[in-house]
This record gives C-alpha cells, sequence and structure tokens, in this order.
C-alpha cells in the first residue's frame, strides 16, 4: 500500500473526529464478539495504519498517531509503517509507553476520548475509563468513526446457519442448555443473562454458521430472560429450518442490527443482568446500564458481573460429544502420523518447502469423513523458523531439507469435533542440544499428563508441573502450556486453560472431567530452532477416597514421539516408562490405520527405549 | 450463660430493629478492620448467641435466629446455643442454606437488611448488596444497633503506640514508604488511597501499638493524599513522642472516631480513590461513594479497586528485616529444638499435660532478648487431638503419655520478628501408619522448599510441589500450605500465600526475593492423629537466564526432623539427599546454642539417614 493513503485516511478521520468532538480515537483489532479472527468488514485498524498483522491497536489524536504492536510484529510493523507518519510502540521494550500509560499522559482535562464501543470488551472499556476518570475524560463509543471515512468497505460477512443434531453430535437440546443456564442465573440472583461471543451463542443453540475462519460460528448476540430467549442475527443467516426450530424452544430470532435498540428500549430491568466483561461489549454494558439508571435503578449493583455460565458448560463435555472427540481424535492421530512417515521417506529425495508439506497433510486430514475445514492455517515452521511460535509461511515458504527439524502444528474442524496436535520432527541430523532440549519438552508433556489432582485445582494449580523440568534447567517457553478446544467450534476456547500466571478471570477455572485441553510445552531458541510437542488430553475421574475426588487426564491424541530426538539421559526412570507406555497405545490405536512399510516404520517408531 | 439471657437479648435487638426500620440484622464475628484477633468490645456475635467460638455470623429476623457456623465449631455451637432458639446452620453440610441462600431466601421485596457496615468489608458487604438488588432489599449499614441494647458492653481496647527504629528494625522511613506509595497512586491514575487495615497502617508509619492480643497493632484507620497524610487513631493511644514524629513525616493526627465524618464534610474527591475492597469497612466505601455522588462524580469509575499496595510493599521484606529475621529465627529455633530434647527426656518421667508442655516451650522463648510477646496462644496437640487444625487446649488439656505424638505450632513476637514454626514429635511407640504420614509431609515441605521457579510465580503455581506426593497417594490437607509472615505484626499476613486454589484476589500475587512464607503441608486423621512440619522459608534469587529470572527458597527455620518417624521408602534419593541436608544445617546452626547432652542428642537426630 502506498503510504500517502493511509496519511490522507488519517487526515479524513482527524475530521471526522472534530466533527463528533472527539479528540483522541482509539482503534482496536476486533469484531463486536472478541473473535480470534476478523472478518475484513473488522479490519478499521489496518485501514487506517497500513499495518496488515493479527494484532495492534492505533490511538490517533489531532498531531499524532501510535501504533501499539507486540513482539511478534515488530520488524513486520516497522516495514509497512514507513511513511505513514504513524509512530511504532513497541510492547514491553524499555522506555515504551504502555497504551494506558500514554492516554493518561496525552490526554488533557475534559478531553473526549473516541471508540467503537462493540470492538471493546466491558472489562477493557472500563479499565480505560476509570484510568482517564481523574482526569474527568469523557467517552464516546458509541460512534465507529470508519463508517464516516471509510467509502469502499467490505460487507459483513453472512452466510445460513445449520443445525447441529442433538443426539449425534451435540448430546444435549438446546432447551436442556437453556435450562441449565437459567438455572445459575436464579441462583446468582440474576433475571437476565446476555452475551456477544460467537462460540457460546452456538453451542447454547446447537447452531453452526460460517462467518470466521476456521471457526464454524455465526455474527450473533443473545438476550434471555426467565420465559424468552432472544437471538439477533442477520436476516440473511435465517433458513426456514432455524425458523421452524427456533419456535420449538422459545426462541425469539430478532435482527442483528437491532439488538443495541432492544436493550435500551424493550427491556424493563426489574431484576439483574448477568454478564462476562470478559465476553460483553462496553457499548452493550453502557446501554443496559444507562437504561438502568433512566428506570432509577442502581446500575453497579444490578449489573453482576461474572465468568460465564456458558462458557464454562460448553467446555464440560457431555458422552456424545466425548465419544465423537475421542473417535476423530484417532482418525486425525492416523492422519498426522501418514503424514510424518511421508515426511521422512520424502525429504531430501523430492523438493519440498514449508508450503508443501503443509499441504500433504492437509490433504490427509480432507479425506477423514465429517471433515469440515481446518481449525487453523497448518503451522510448517522449518529450522529457525519454528522459533517462532505463531509462524505462517508466506506464500511456498522455506525450503525443507534433510537435517534439522520441522515443526508442524495443525488441526481440522470435523462434525465429530475440533481437533489440535504438534509434532516436532528430525529430517537428518540433530545437535545434542536439540535433543535435550526435544527430550525436556517430552518430559514437560508427560509430568503434565501424569499428574493426578484434587478437583479444585485450576490450570494455575496445575502448570508447574509441565514446566518443573524446564525450570530446573534455568528454560522456559514464552507462552500458556494449554487451551481448552471447542466442539466443532473455536480451536481456542475457555474458560480452562493451562499457564503459571493468571491472565484473565476465567484462568482459575477449576478442571472437570469431561473438560478436553492441549498439553503443550516447547524450547524456542531465536535465530536456532524451535520445538513444540503438543498433546491433547481428556480430563477423567480417578479416584474418590475420604480425602476428596481426585481427577487425572488421558491422552486423546496418538502420535509418536520423534525417537531420533531422544535423548534418555534427561528422562527419570519413571518418565522413560511414561514415554514407552504412551508409544505403545499409540502403536495399538494407529496401526489398523497403517499398511506396509508405513506400519512396519510405527512399530520401530514405538519400540521400547 | 443461662439460655434466658440470650433470649430477652435477642427481644431487644428485635425492638431496635423495629425502631430503626431494620426487618433482618446481620452480625459477624469481626472488629472494624479485619483483624484476625477481636478485642471484647466486637464480641457483639457472641453476646446476642452465646456462641463463644471464634467465628460464625448470626442473622436476626422478626421471628427466626440462625448462626452459621464453620466445620470446626459444630460440636461447640450445639451445646452453647441450647435453649436460645437459635438455629445452627453447619456451613457445608447437605441441605444447609448458605448465609447468602438464606438472605435471598428470606427477605422479602422491599425489606431492609441491617447490619453494621464498619465490620463488614465493602467486598463482602457490595456482594450481599448486589445478591439482593432483585429484591429491591434495601441495606442499612450505619447503625450498630448493639450500642442501643447491650448497656455493659466493655470498651474499646486503648494502649500508647510506641516507634519502631528505621534504622535497627524497620529498615525504612516512614517518609520513603510514603513515597513509594504515592508512586503507585500515581501510577494507577489514584489520587486518594484509604485503608483500615491495622498492620499495613503500622507498617507504613513504622509504628506499632497493643490493642491486638498476639499483634502488635493499634486501632486505626488512614488516609493519604499526594500532600498529606492522616491517621486516625485514639487519643489515648497517641502520645507526645507519636506527636514530634508524626510532624517530622507530614502525617496529621485526627481522633479515630472522626474518621467517617473526615470522609464525608473534609475531603473533595477530585480525584479518584485506591482501595482493597477486602481492606475497607463497606461503610467507609459507602460513605465515600455518597461523598462522590453528592458532589455529582461517577463513584464506580472514581472507586479503583486493587490489591492493597502497601501490603505488598510490607511483604517485600528489606535488607534490615532479612538480617533481624535470620538471627531471631536461627535463636527461636533453637528455644523449639531445647524444647522438643525436654519433651523427649521428660515425658513419661514427670507429668506431663498439653498445657504444661505449651508453658515449658512458652518459657524458653520469653528468655530469647528482644522477646515481646507470642505470635498466637501456643498449639500442643496429643494424638488424636492433633487432627483438629486449630486445637487449643483448655485449661491443662490432655496427658502426654510415652506414646503416640505431639503437636505443637508456636512463635514469639521480637523486635526482630515474629516466628512461626511446627513440629511433630514421636513420644514413645508410633505405627507404620504414622510413619508413611510423617515421611509423606517431610516430603511434601522438603519438595516445595527445593522448588525453582520463574519470577510471576503465585503461591497458586507453586502448591502442588508440596501436595503431589500426597495426592498421589489419594491423600489431601484441608487447609493452605503457607502464609506470609510480618515483621513483629501479624504471624499470618499477605499478599502472597501457598494454596492450590484461590481464595481471594490476593492469592494471585507474585513471589518476590524478600517475601516470607511458611511451608506447612500434615496429615489429620480424625480421631486418630495429626501432624504437621512447618518451616519459615524465605524468597531468594536463584539465577537470571535468557529465559527469564528464577527465585527459589531458602529455610529460616532450623529444627530437626523427627528420624523415628521418617520411613524411607516413602522418600525418592532426591528427596532424602535432601532431608539429609537440611538436618545437616540444623546441626551447624543450632549446636552452638546446646550443651553437653543437649548437643549430643542433636549430632544423633541430625546424623544422615
Amino acid at each position: 500500500m502506498a503510504q500517502n493513503v493511509c496519511v490522507s485516511r488519517l487526515d479524513a478521520l482527524r475530521k471526522a473526529m472534530e466533527k463528533n468532538g472527539i479528540d483522541v480515537y482509539m482503534i482496536p483489532t476486533a469484531d463486536f464478539h472478541g473473535s480470534e479472527y476478523v472478518a475484513d468488514y473488522f479490519k478499521v485498524r489496518e485501514y487506517f495504519s497500513g499495518f496488515t498483522g493479527e494484532n495492534a491497536t492505533l490511538v490517533v489524536t489531532k498531531d499524532e498517531a501510535d501504533l501499539w504492536v507486540d513482539g511478534r510484529f515488530f520488524i513486520q510493523a516497522e516495514h509497512e509503517l514507513e511513511g505513514s507518519g504513524i509512530i511504532e510502540q513497541r510492547m514491553g521494550e524499555p522506555g515504551v509507553p504502555t497504551l494506558h500509560e500514554f492516554l493518561r499522559k496525552t490526554m488533557r482535562d475534559g478531553e473526549t476520548l473516541g471508540f467503537d464501543g462493540r470492538c471493546v470488551n466491558e472489562a477493557q472499556g472500563r479499565e480505560i475509563a476509570r484510568l482517564l476518570s481523574g482526569k474527568h475524560v469523557k467517552i464516546r463509543s458509541d460512534k465507529d468513526l470508519a463508517e464516516e471515512v471509510w467509502s469502499d468497505r467490505p460487507v459483513l460477512p453472512s452466510h445460513p446457519v445449520f443445525l447441529l443434531d442433538a443426539e449425534k453430535y451435540a448430546g444435549e437440546t438446546a432447551a436442556s442448555k437453556l435450562s441449565r443456564l437459567r438455572a445459575v442465573m436464579d441462583e446468582k440472583g440474576a433475571k437476565f443473562y446476555v452475551s456477544s461471543k460467537l462460540d457460546e451463542i452456538m453451542w447454547l443453540y446447537n447452531i453452526r454458521g460460517n462467518d470466521v475462519i476456521c471457526s464454524p460460528v455465526a455474527l450473533s448476540y443473545t438476550f434471555v430472560t426467565p420465559d424468552e430467549a432472544f437471538l439477533f442475527i442477520q436476516d440473511s443467516e435465517v433458513t426456514d429450518e432455524l425458523r421452524e426450530y427456533a419456535k420449538g424452544i422459545g426462541l425469539v430470532i430478532c435482527h442483528y442490527v437491532a439488538f443495541d435498540e432492544f436493550l435500551r428500549t424493550r427491556v424493563v430491568y426489574d431484576g439483574p443482568v448477568l454478564y462476562d466483561p470478559a465476553f460483553t461489549g462496553y457499548q452493550t454494558c453502557r446501554t443496559i446500564r444507562e437504561a438502568m439508571t433512566a428506570g432509577g435503578a442502581d446500575a453497579s449493583l444490578l449489573m453482576i458481573p461474572v465468568n460465564s455460565p456458558v462458557d464454562y458448560m460448553k467446555a464440560v463435555k457431555n458422552e456424545t460429544e466425548i465419544r465423537n472427540f475421542k473417535e476423530i481424535y484417532i482418525e486425525d492421530s492416523a492422519a498426522v502420523t501418514k503424514f510424518i512417515y511421508w515426511l521422512k521417506k520424502t525429504v531430501g529425495r523430492e523438493k519440498m518447502t514449508e508450503g508443501s508439506a503443509a499441504a500433504h497433510l492437509d490433504g490427509l486430514r480432507a479425506k477423514i469423513k465429517d471433515y469440515v475445514e481446518l481449525s487453523f492455517p497448518t503451522i510448517s515452521a522449518y529450522g529457525e523458523n519454528a522459533a517462532m511460535m505463531h509462524y505462517e509461511p508466506k506464500g511456498e515458504g522455506a525450503e525443507v531439507k534433510p537435517e534439522g527439524m520441522l515443526l508442524v502444528d495443525s488441526g481440522g474442524q470435523y462434525m465429530r469435533g475440533t481437533t489440535d496436535v504438534t509434532r516436532t520432527m528430525a529430517l537428518g541430523p540433530v545437535t545434542d542440544d536439540m535433543k535435550k532440549s526435544y527430550t525436556l519438552t517430552a518430559a514437560s508433556m508427560l509430568q503434565l499428563m501424569d499428574t493426578k489432582f484434587l478437583a479444585g485445582s485450576s490450570g494455575i494449580t496445575l502448570d508447574i508441573m509441565a514446566r518443573e523440568p524446564m525450570w530446573r534447567e534455568g528454560m522456559d517457553y514464552k507462552c500458556g502450556t494449554g487451551h481448552g478446544i471447542g466442539y466443532l467450534l473455536n480451536v481456542h476456547e475457555g474458560p480452562q486453560s493451562i499457564r503459571y500466571r493468571k491472565r484473565d478471570a476465567a484462568d482459575m477455572t477449576a478442571f472437570a472431567p469431561g473438560m478436553v485441553v492441549s498439553d503443550e510445552p516447547g524450547v524456542y531458541k531465536s535465530g536456532k530452532y524451535g520445538i513444540r510437542i503438543e498433546t491433547i488430553l481428556l480430563c477423567v475421574h480417578e479416584r474418590t477416597t475420604e480425602d476428596g475426588e481426585f481427577y487425572g487426564f488421558e491422552p486423546l491424541t496418538y502420535v509418536p514421539f520423534d525417537r531420533d530426538l531422544i535423548d534418555p539421559a534427561y528422562l527419570s526412570g519413571e518418565l522413560l516408562a511414561l514415554l514407552n507406555a504412551y508409544n505403545a497405545q499409540v502403536l495399538e490405536k494407529i496401526a489398523p490405520f497403517l499398511d506396509g512399510e508405513e506400519k512396519a516404520w510405527l512399530e520401530e517408531q514405538c519400540a521400547r527405549i
């Protein structure tokens, strides 16, 4: 993009700011629903800054524009911002102000901060409002200035929704889910529940859409009362089948664009509203608060913030979902195992790139029954590229040679569930340091998988079981150890996760049997190599004693470790036994999917070390 | 107490409720400062219920009175409530409503709930207000009805305060502490700071008092502005020395009883107030909110809830405090070691009771230089009594015989710091099960002490390192693993703690070098025995690598393990090596305090296993 384009776009934005009495305008990278991937319609920050990376926040003042960029994108932003006059703010670097510090320092008493309050969640918006309250800064959150400036803006994505069969796939009817939600509302003393989060809305009503890439969801909001439930969705997404089905479960279909109006004028707030500040738009909560206050009520008491009960219910998979997950993970693991065989036999014989390797794997996955789409673009990272955790090859990417390692992180969306798996493979000669790092990663993954824990333990309780082998060596990986996984929904879902410190309130969620979580430690050496081993685990009940209920994990993923990368010197006897036991299970479960040479190769791979 | 007394007191209370338009009145067990131990003045719940236990909440309606009692006090409450007509609500038992459920069920639309808003913190009070908001229940929190009914109420405790020398003991001047606090206020965008928490007020101004048993604090509040600091304290506690000192550091001394009036009429809230909802009274926050609202401001934005920055600063001990701690812990450990020697030599030869054993230890401690008082009443629990974690012998308590085990948990307040230590001793024959339990407890204590962890780790991150040996066996102890310890302040202090699940926001506080924490796993078998081993640890910097800062612990306590209770079959080679290394250090550090037979005995105790 020619940089003068951005300069003139920012000029137009500043005119719109002036017209609307806005002194500083903030543009995050987000849709109205806090989705991980956003559609073109929502790429406002990219439109005004020219920066194409996945994450950044632009702040525009009368005479300055600043872009907050995280470590993954420092270099990219430097290139893309050239000539735009926009200042790159490298998050976490010494001397660089945080966005909040910048706003506090820059904004003057009585000025107005503007942002599209639908693209900022309640928790974020309130924090900013609180931060600036001492300066009497006004917040204007009802204006999307892009509407006034971006003339050729893409339209909102819109695709018809489909129903998910309760008996075969979802395992529970929407009516039953609604009744469980209402029981929680009642327990918390609330009358209403509101949510903007797409995957939980899909789960609640057993529907799926196609508005967000790699994630079968439809743009929507919901509002639940003791007797009714309202689904706000674009008219073009509503099928006759949905209309019929909605009637049957007391679900009222409303226009997507009428949500704010509904909250402002149609609800009598004669009871508290339950909401998750991380899953509900700032503007949504503001509208509700204003309607409550207009009605003479104390909004600060009538708004009850919680970790979403729907998100929690969704995370605890039921018997049908678990049965489907177990099936599809075996089939998906078999595809990945075949891919590894192909990779090892082919590398150095035929020309291979990161892109062609990914394409081969994607092809194997597409053949699986029930395949819908990938659950995220396959990460195929060779050599030093793998040190970047979120690497995606541009085009074909680097050439893959018969030396060093290839890291492949991939997954699929199937009617029987969503998969995610990472393995790192030796392609030829590897160094002792690589072997040490791989073996410690395997130790981390296995030690966590083998942990027994008391009911009430969260991922923060458990994380050190994965990191301990690394921390003892003064090593660490700069990301969480694990995330939840949806059922034909987001490949990353909460509320549970495994990390050693809290990022948000949901991280404290206790594990429960039926929860699914990734176990993915790694070693990332910048400029050298990257290793990650990711196995998906199912939380299961272990035993009940007089001291309580104890839980543990069992793997859903069955893809072998790479024995060329194991150095037993770094494994205790217990951990080596765990590794051999895991490989033995891989052989038992995956061999039936293989023939001849493939099968013989797997037998070698899984032989006792 | 004759039960008719309570009946007539409740009658009088109900008349006062009616006069004040209160339908339901709640009486927790608390002073105005959230203190662990409360003075007689604050024993309102005991006055009206006759129940003398340390913890319970009484709720009185027009025609019913209910007392919520935790598991420690079920039996005691049953006896003490007899004839009072008060219903015992056993917390956690199946079918028993929680206090919140009861209030929601019992209170009718538009009724008024009353409680003394100084005895309920903001977090608790707001939760109740929110819970009942759907029923339009009014909260009357400015009335202490005991004032109208309890004619012979004891007076507030009141003792002169004393100053703590900054160079010799505190290690930092109050001026420096205030300036650090103001930097945090500024960073959070706040103009004011308010607190009701006694130990943090004492720490901030380098003063100490004597109003709460075992805890050298004075009843007080504080309010800090960018230029001034206000200390609200009883006139009778203010010495000439304090007056002089206060002038020097810009501290304004105010009447204790004038705090509410000050907040309501003297402060212009032209900036946000920083406060910790767990450390500030509901009534205090309500007064501030009302004053803000009266001034036309949005109180929900001007009130900034945080984990107390003072509590955090207090927890990170400085060099002077650490030097003093190290000294006093050795001297205190020597006293406990001498006690164990005496115990083992004396039991079965002279008559011994739980009480006489405690008295012997208390006497040894009182001889230590700088001794002020005990840091809590010594717990001396023989046999099955030790299964009760908070056991305190009544009078002499049980006879101590030369068989089974004695658990002793004790500590002192000294000018050089506050101590806390637990050891469990074999007094004669013990069972294999006792040895297994003791050895697992030792394994838990040692494994946590030896953990290396990345900066950012909280006690929730670390807890499983202590519990893992027990959880693997299906065992658990029903309490936290560790708590912070004050410097000549509370023996239990935050914000850091070690537990596997979150109790309050402060539990997520990351460990930092200089923090002191207890490491006290245990095994409690109801009706049989109890084991606890408590060693106090200092958090220290271990090493810096390219992956971050790594921390670890070193012990402050040096009291030997009981080798009669160790079964090496339950220890891995690594843990046995840790145990032997710890005992070797005990010998090195404590032997210089012992002579002759004592010393020879310690050498035997600490010999390699």
